[in-house]
């Protein structure tokens, strides 16, 4: 009886580590965090917005980004992309027609995986957008 | 017999449910998907640099995105906040010394959340930077 009643907790012990662990996975998710990202290294492609500058989103997103993203291997992350809108300030152009980024664990893998891929990638630029990106390294605080 | 046979397999059913369910949160997780952000709208706020600008991470990071994410509300899905650290073009300058972003679900709302707390906002700058911030309204496309 006692071993029985032994053997049943037991069995049932990793149903509630599992089911504890599920909870925070779930209220991290719902919370929106991104628990991987802090400390990653972020490589922010800018397309700055100006008169006669033209951006081809579909091709970016379906095209362009998937390329390059090709070439960086694990080291990748994750990659996002957004269409600029507006300015958020009253009266003031809009900053910047899109922005792709890449959150990578290493910046010196990150520029190596770049390197014998460059002119491809510039060329590719010619069939999406007529604008000269700003492009920023950054480190992920939050 | 059978009776304890059935009630242990009813008493570990809903463990094999969490074990899976957590296995799929921690995949998702694991491979950085914010699967929440398509369709989001995101307000950057992006301090340019320039010789003699400061800026004070720390404040930015414990004090002011806080207090601004709390007149956000609900309408708020995450924050996040990126120090830059140089261009990603060799011999051109770091273009921002940060970056803060908001991901919300609503402008309007987020503008209605904002714009009685405006000048408590603009006057808090002054306890962290001399920037004045260029702001990106966006839609996540990925």
């Amino acid at each position: 009886m006692k071993f029985k009643l032994i053997l049943s907790f037991l069995l049932l012990a990793p149903c509630f580590v599992a089911f504890s662990q599920e909870n925070q996975s779930v209220k991290s998710e719902k919370q929106g965090i991104a628990v991987a990202d802090k400390g990653l290294i972020k490589i922010s492609v800018m397309y700055p917005f100006a008169e006669g500058k033209t951006f081809n989103m579909e091709y970016y997103e379906t095209k362009h980004m998937p390329m390059v993203a090709g070439y960086l291997g694990a080291n990748l992350v994750k990659y996002t992309i957004e269409k600029g809108l507006s300015s958020g300030i009253p009266n003031q152009p809009l900053p910047f027609l899109a922005i792709g980024t890449f959150y990578v664990k290493s910046l010196s893998e990150y520029q190596a995986a770049v390197a014998p891929n460059r002119d491809a990638i510039r060329a590719d630029f010619a069939n999406y957008t007529n604008v000269v990106p700003v492009i920023l390294v950054s480190e992920v605080v939050k």
